[in-house]
């Protein structure tokens, strides 16, 4: 299609984090060129019985991510591939630093990587050490687009940094007008939880659990709320798991303190019980940090989303294969972490809250989609149907059902923790910049095409 | 101006509740006809230096309102005139039938003394009384465009309903998709303890303080949040003023229910220690319930505003001339309960709010108008700087400065309760429906102009 | 035995509230006179094994209470054996006046009633209706030892008291001295939904938990205490049964209001699932108001009473019998409310409580002696082993194991809500006033041996 | 006196924490022989007007603690001296091992200078670093009837422990039975920020409150919960000082965590205006850590005394003369940290406490003596008045009053903090042991009459 051909939606439903309306929605040169009735334009898309949504943004990812030697096993063509299979046409990867290692060299290798991307990108940049080069780089950084910093509280002896480094490099963002994000566990006492496990016999994925219960990432989450309030800067708390953590954040929300916690679809719908499943496998394939929790803290964490104390959902995409995750069989500490979800997001998300009541339509579009751009500084260029913005949309079939499994999803890995799942509500179409990306259940947007987004810092809070 | 030419505002900042973006707006036919760079029109209105927003609402007024043989000082006339002065662009007014009045004869009463309205206005409709004819008339009264129903849980004796028909009107405002208003305080420990003060020889206005302390409020105010949840029914608190009331709304909101508190720009800067003037006309004009709390409450209301557990800022407008204040002397049950606001609400809560850090201008929007529009369900119609919107905007000047004065107010009052305060940030232009209604100092829309904004039933929660 | 013999317990561990600590006690007309080491008597009491403990206090009975023509199963003469041959020791009944009738009236009734007890008991007055007659009664009734005064939220058109009437009593209480108590329920609200399930046709037990869901009774609780702390009363809420009333009850008490918690032996073992078995005779037996409530709803009752928020473990005791309770076949609203426990409450509550580690034994007898005794204001003579303390004793043997049956508990009625469940932990004696009132498994004090225990007011709070 | 007389106080009320009770005491060979009526005995004390309170006991002192390369002002002769002029007969010091020293060493050192003492002591044990000795000798030092142990969460560099060490200490302590101790403030932060506003030209001591303010203590607190629970130790937070703290152990609290928290009674009289005084001596002289908190802290703080949350009123006495503080002149950080309050806990305790109504006589007893007995294993041989505890009494004039003053006072140092504070309520006599030790405003214990008071671990948690 040349880029001066037009393409109309007609008939559809537009859905936004604010408005249902009928529209027909006008896509010229990659941006909405008018909203309104009868428009038209070269091409049509139908969109009867659908509603019209912002495309997905998926604020956490890890494609193409270096572990002992390999990889995670999703990089940015397989995972952008599945992102526009599911609606999302955004993704946010982090840039991981190795300890010493300059941050814009990092920025460089995960450049390199995401030229395979499907959909558009963005980066966040750990703080993986502390030192005069990271003060000085962050600047660079920002400057090239990249303004939220990304640090772990855990991860103990590799990307942990204490509460001094993180406080200065709190500091450091604020001058530049930047986010801050944790991962936010208690490095220290799940090291010495896992050892202490280890020591008495329990080797297996339900010792990943036992080791970092809900009240270490609810200290650490705390923690870092305070640091981030010394230092003036915004905070992104990402996979909010617990009761815990969320009440942290409410109650430093209801001081006025700029924080946003973010749960994941795993942690949504998937439980603790995982783990304890006879096979090593299964549970093994569901190891990730923080561990799935009991349905308590799902329900806190539905709740934070209705209620507005959480604020995006996520997915941690990092998927590994089940050869992968038996580097740690004997010894749950050398099971890889992470799991999959980008292709799965919207569908779960939509099943289980918009079609049991839980989130409206437009809560949904918030939670997927625009709140988080508001937070990165992307919107409305992204997560709006607004004139003016990028045409990164869904065509969303609230109707359509399938069946969630490994056996021809995207994903290159060979397990699906959702498998099984029965869906209702998938996408029909997905556009990114205009370009029809995934239609009739097929991706359609060419290796390469997605984009860099760069993002602005904010004033400093 | 004919209703044929178009009008364009330039140079200016468009801030609405989720946006802040340099841009023209133009205006055609009442609505916004584009919004964009370099527009043009057959008029231009210069926004240089100023902000761009959509007028205010403010979702609670008494204009005209009976009172012992009279009415409050301010009509519809005088009242949306001090609205368009003061950058509102719509009021909502209560109609009130008498005990055993029909509510479509009330509403008669209203539409017509709305004729007069230099502004756009709508109703809410007072369950005043409880019997088969309120419940008959109350789907007319939907039919009619008003969705909202008001209940008193003060006043006892007049205007008061007991539980048992506040949650018969609750469930028959759930069946119409309707909103549950309520003005939350105990009146049967209102009344016990105005008649103990009196007794023990508390006669002047500080007894009125006395009577209904925050307490009172928060305890209706959890009651009534429990009839709604229990009836299915969306609840709006109007005037919260109190730690109380907010904690109970905020305990509601976490836990998924659909409530939202209404604090008065009264509340938020004035404090109790009015009423222990030593000049009874000072403390006596500023009477009204709930009464002004102390310095905690307002801290606590303004956290409230910044972390969204609060929605609206409204004035209660009910204006009374010193005189009919003094229909109290001697007994403080008898001062006529209300104080003006119109003119002063934005500007104050400007002064007050942005100016000091505590809300952002985008915040100032929500509070001010979009949050309002959204909960009576007439977004983006008002509320908004959107095409096909009402073209209800302030040209916003942040620079502006005034001092507020009873002396050339709009109200009819001979008083203001903001007497004196020094204010930043002021309507240069007030647009209504296309209409510039106030430029130079001066209310431009003539009597009449004001049109009445029907809304529909939203599917029940 | 006469009365000039003494009587020690030798070779077991005194538990108190506050103490754990080896030594013998001797007995001395009805009071204990020495503890200490190596005391001798005339008789001897072995404890090996055990510990002696202050006998138990159930602060809320209801024996031979009219209802419906005819008088709830038990009377003062099978409870109180019930309640010694399960280690209490004491008990609080409620005289109830009926509409009109003269408080002094009611108490000759009830007192008349106690005069066949086995174990002490005092009363506590209900206000059921309000006038000048129950203003000046009140004060003869307080001289007469009866300290406390109920009032009922809930039963409307028959015992529910109104918030002005309740504000009126509760002002008075507090010139008396007096403890406010209240059963919290919205009547109202309890009334409508009852009718709504009845006209839906939901005739069953389940409808009577439907009708009275944990919202109606946490915002009766919380309106309690507003109305309490206006009157300058403390305030003792009967039965609270679920985590919104308790949250009431901490927010109140960390705002330093006198307020305390009762949670029942029923509430905290058994759930809402038991008024949705099959068996309708099974299900109506459990109906008692407040329903049974579900685990989350248990888990804040013992976390409460851990924690101190919540301050009694009570019964209720209201038993009825199967055929008493198939009136209410057809309408639920019918189904006499009330079941029973005074054997049960200790043993099951060790159990529950002291054997899962939820409770220390130190706890146990704070919650079920020594706290309602100080609430009462007859503590030390009741609730404590100290020396001139009355020798209400339970030597308890923590050993000791039994299965609930109602084949041979000693309460009229047909069956036990705790049927089948295994208990470890009995009392091996009881002692009343130095009597042995139980032993071997039998009620060894006559009838006719209970005293009536006079309270004093205290200082207003 | 022979230790064979014995001694009888007459005409007084006792007051526990439990109890107000009119009764002698008769005290034979250190102990209490008997309560009761009509006692007689060799010597006679009239207790006429007053009230007869277990003596105070002082859970946090610093006497004679080394200080760059001098000494806290007063050592254990005139710390106890003030102690039992205050009311005070028992206080627990912090012996500090160096960096690498043995703790037993470290204890010796502390023995020997308590030898002076004129009231009994005890002591916690510091853990200053740690180490496998260090983990050895807690078991020797648990023997010795030592069984808490105190962490310092901030001083880093040199008494800062990592969240590592702690948690392996707090398992430590777990296994024997003993207690956990925290000073809470995040000592990364603290640093940093002291360094800033050095580096920023602010040097005198208003920059010490402005380097560790509350949220800075809050959420060290919350994160020693934490690490508490997870090893299964009961912890005592040190001079909970702001309501950040509090609320972190109020949560804990309530989710049946054993967390005690403990104000001081300079936090809780005096406010952080005082650092904004002009004199810079004035300023100075009230330095210790955490620094003095606003109004609302204040009122927290006395609002979880009465409610239960917080649980005993220290002093952390540990006072330096104006020469010592002037070590700090130009450097805030170099101020020495701490001031006394030995002698007038008791008296301001009374006074801003009993006298305003915010305490009950019985909950003065409660912080001041019996709940830190129970807490620390010592009770009831102190913290109680009954058969057989120590006679470790105070025999209060409630109507007594003086003007506190350094010109006067025992301590060693040239000033007070409560200078000039009129105080009501004094103890008339103070026994130790039986022995008068203050009377007519002297101490007549002797040097050296004060004995080592040993503590058994208790059962884990
Ligand atoms: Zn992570
Ligand atoms: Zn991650
Ligand atoms: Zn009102
Ligand atoms: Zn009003
Ligand atoms: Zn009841
Ligand atoms: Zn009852
Ligand atoms: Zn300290
Ligand atoms: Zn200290």
């Amino acid at each position: 299609m040349p880029a001066t051909q037009t393409t109309v939606i007609k008939n559809g439903t537009i859905v936004t984090h604010d408005l249902t309306v009928r529209a027909d929605v006008l896509v010229a040169g990659g941006v909405i060129a008018a909203i309104g009735p009868n428009l038209s334009g070269d091409h049509v898309i139908d969109a009867t019985g659908c509603l019209i949504m912002p495309g997905g943004i998926d604020p956490h990812t890890h494609l193409e991510m270096p572990f002992m030697g390999t990889f995670s096993a999703d990089d940015f063509e397989s995972g952008t591939r599945a992102a526009l299979a599911g609606g999302t046409t955004m993704v946010v990867d982090f840039a991981l630093p190795d300890p010493g290692q300059s941050l814009m060299d990092a920025l460089a290798v995960w450049s390199n990587k995401s030229a395979r991307a499907h959909c558009d990108y963005s980066f966040h940049m750990a703080v993986t050490w502390w030192g005069q080069r990271v003060f000085d780089e962050m600047e660079q950084v920002a400057a090239a687009g990249i303004t939220s910093f990304k640090h772990f509280m855990a991860y103990k002896g590799s990307l942990m940094v204490n509460d001094d480094e993180m406080f200065a490099s709190f500091r450091r963002i604020a001058d530049l007008g930047g986010l801050a994000m944790i991962h936010a566990e208690n490095g220290d006492i799940v090291a010495e939880m896992a050892a202490k496990l280890l020591a008495a016999g329990t080797t297996g994925p339900e010792g990943h659990a036992y080791s970092r219960p809900a009240q270490v990432e609810g200290e650490a989450t705390n923690r870092a709320i305070m640091i981030a309030d010394m230092a003036g800067v915004p905070l992104y708390i990402v996979h909010t798991s617990c009761e815990e953590s969320h009440e942290a954040i409410r109650r430093a929300r209801q001081a006025g303190k700029r924080v946003w916690g973010e749960p994941l679809i795993q942690h949504l719908v998937l439980d603790e019980t995982e783990y304890f499943h006879p096979d090593w496998d299964h549970a093994a394939r569901r190891v990730m940090s923080p561990p799935f929790r009991n349905k308590a803290h799902q329900d806190s964490l539905w709740a934070g989303l209705a209620a507005g104390s959480l604020s995006c959902v996520a997915t941690d995409h990092c998927a590994f294969t089940t050869a992968q995750k038996r580097f740690g069989l004997g010894d749950f500490t050398k099971i890889p972490n992470g799991t999959g979800g980008l292709e799965d997001r919207l569908p779960v998300l939509w099943t289980c809250g918009v079609g049991t009541g839980r989130l409206t339509p437009n809560e949904f579009v918030a939670v997927t989609s625009t709140n988080i751009a508001k937070i990165l500084n992307c919107y409305p260029r992204k997560g709006a149907v607004a004139v003016g913005s990028d045409a990164d949309l869904i065509i969303w079939d609230p109707e359509a059902e399938k069946t969630i499994s490994a056996a021809g999803h995207q994903s290159n890995s060979d397990f699906n923790v959702f498998e099984g799942m029965k869906v209702r509500g998938l996408p029909r179409y997905t556009l990114s910049r205009g370009v029809v990306a995934f239609a009739d259940g097929k991706v359609t947007a060419p290796e390469g095409h997605g984009a860099f987004v760069p993002r602005k810092g904010t004033t400093p809070v």
